[in-house]
């Protein structure tokens, strides 16, 4: 197998874009990931566009603001994970030998709102107004509040650190500390979790260069190796009433697998919190801790810039934003950063193992990531 | 790299299902060919879904009727040719190692009408109609015409040919016999494209199994040797105003050097007629003859069943159907079932190494597949 690294990494702020074409958002990421790899568009031999809901052909769309090509071009969905879906499909392929020089781009426009109920309208969770994700993973959070004693407080902090981590971040949404006091106090969403503890509606690109080691070690320059990954999914009629998170820890057991290591060996995480109660679940189905232990790794700072494992440096989807078909490409470019020491005030220091966790509704995509 | 087969393929008959949802069209497509292979649902280690238009996560919504699982899943989009992308994804996994057993799905559902236009609504090819693709293959015709003398009753008789194959493929829309005369004198859509040279709107799904050697010793069964892919694109301002297929006649190209043969080795073929003039254009792109024959090959018989060549024995888009994303698995069914000798009154007799050429607006996919 020939491995793969990360040689470029571009992303525009995540926000809000009315007026600019999710097209030009793309183009943008890709411009800036090249010049981040230096390397000329024309040395590219294929194109994965990730998405959510953009259209019919919306890589090929971008490739026409990019520039003219012939190279090879698909479009990949898969939820939220679409990004770290079309990374492992690319990674795949430079494996496999079939290109040398990939771009990855995920993109997403949610302004004008998304409708992700994929429910029929007949069905149970239909019936029970369980159309919307807040409604699971708030019963996520009473569960396990009810199981292992987990508080309203414990849930709140992911917030408060992410926030505080997304300071320090200019590509990020709400770049702006907030307090517990704040976080518990704005609007409840669907109790026990507040406004500030979803992530935001958000607009944004992402976007990777990707090469073998065969075209690394000619073209030189500073690599990440993509070094292993999983995919898992838990789909059936009752997947969307379970309250854990089961596939990310079969999705992490592939990865851990693949890189021959395991959680201890990590030196910075970027998950999904697209709800507050989501990080601590993950940090439990990721082997950081024990089950129902996620909630003490909060409340003792272990996750948080200056602890033994930072997670969401970057302020993660709550404060970062989550641009659906973009955002786990956004995590890859954090832990890149982290792992070639580029990270500024959000740097950990020494960091050399990296892990992306990243969910899209019945789907998990995980990554591992080491210093070239 | 490891080898992958093709062990099974399975589809609904093409036409349209006003009361059944599409995610059940492809379940069973994933039956049929489950049970072609002869293996079980829970050996499958992986699915990829391809469509253009059926909205988020439907690869998962087909897994939920194909049965629970905790699978890797995702969708691949790329307009027509969403199929065979999504098998040279899944054969380029297998190749690598990842998987040994894997479904690959297209289905779509298009009896509500689907836009197609891709151009911004204030760009020239909008400002001047050319939205739908008839103006783009009438132009092309028309130019072939003009350069190479092709005549209009050479491109209606491959709607006479595609119709004529029909009749023995019980899965086809349109299983019946049509005359020169009638094609010339059905409705005119775009001079000189009439109605019956038009593919038609289609639901349908196609799924194939593809495994690994490895797993095809294991199991044993009838294999198809899947032996290489080309994929490309031709994007640019101005690809919509260019007239030929350039872009297959590099993904050809890719294909052919990818198995060590070229366009004389072919025995049997299933190419993109979604419209009557893009099977000569085709015939020339791939190399079946020189640019300006390709009038000559269909009114000399050579493509024809009983011909040197056969070409869309199964009655190709324009007689079988076309459900975008279920278009090339169904090119892959019917080349699967021609290698294994099971294509009956369609047989080829004795062919071993097929093609399918399967094209998506921008893009071209092409496969090379052999006789296991």
């Amino acid at each position: 197998m020939n491995k793969a690294y990360v040689i470029g990494v571009g992303l525009t702020n995540f926000g809000r874009y009315d007026a600019t074409p999710v097209e030009e958002l793309a183009r943008d990421a890709c411009f800036t990931a090249l010049d981040d790899a230096g390397v000329e568009w024309k040395e590219v031999q294929a194109l994965y566009a990730a998405h959510v809901n953009q259209g019919v052909a919306a890589g090929q769309r971008v490739v026409r603001e990019v520039g003219p090509s012939g190279i090879a071009v698909l479009n990949v969905e898969n939820c939220s994970a679409a990004a770290s879906t079309a990374v492992r499909e690319a990674t795949i392929a430079i494996s496999a030998g079939v290109y040398d020089l990939v771009v990855v781009v995920g993109f997403e426009k949610m302004n004008h709102g998304m409708l992700l109920n994929v429910h029929p309208p007949d069905s149970p969770e239909t019936l029970m107004g369980m159309t919307v994700l807040p409604m699971r993973f708030a019963l996520m959070a009473r569960r396990h509040m009810a199981e292992f004693g987990t508080t309203i407080e414990e849930f709140a902090l992911v917030s408060v650190k992410n926030h505080h981590h997304a300071v320090n971040n200019p590509h990020a949404q709400f770049p702006k500390a907030v307090t517990l006091e704040e976080v518990l106090g704005s609007r409840m969403i669907c109790d026990p979790i507040t406004l500030l503890q979803c992530s935001p509606n958000s607009d944004g690109a992402a976007a990777a260069v990707i090469s073998s080691e065969r075209y690394l070690r000619r073209h030189g320059g500073r690599a990440v190796q993509l070094v292993s990954s999983g995919l898992t999914s838990d789909i059936s009629e009752q997947a969307f009433n379970q309250f854990d998170l089961e596939m990310v820890g079969r999705a992490a057991r592939q990865a851990y697998e693949g890189a021959g290591l395991g959680p201890g060996d990590l030196d910075v995480i970027e998950l999904h919190d697209c709800f507050s109660v989501a990080e601590i679940l993950e940090y439990e189905a990721l082997g950081l801790c024990k089950a129902g232990e996620g909630g003490r790794l909060i409340s003792e700072g272990v996750t948080e810039l200056g602890g033994r494992l930072p997670v969401n440096t970057d302020g993660g989807l709550l404060a970062k934003g989550h641009p659906l078909g973009a955002t786990g490409l956004g995590m890859i470019a954090e832990i890149v950063s982290q792992l070639r020491g580029e990270a500024g005030p959000r740097q950990v220091p020494g960091a050399r193992v990296g892990l992306t966790c990243n969910i899209g509704m019945w789907s998990a995509c995980v990554h591992v990531l080491r210093s070239g």
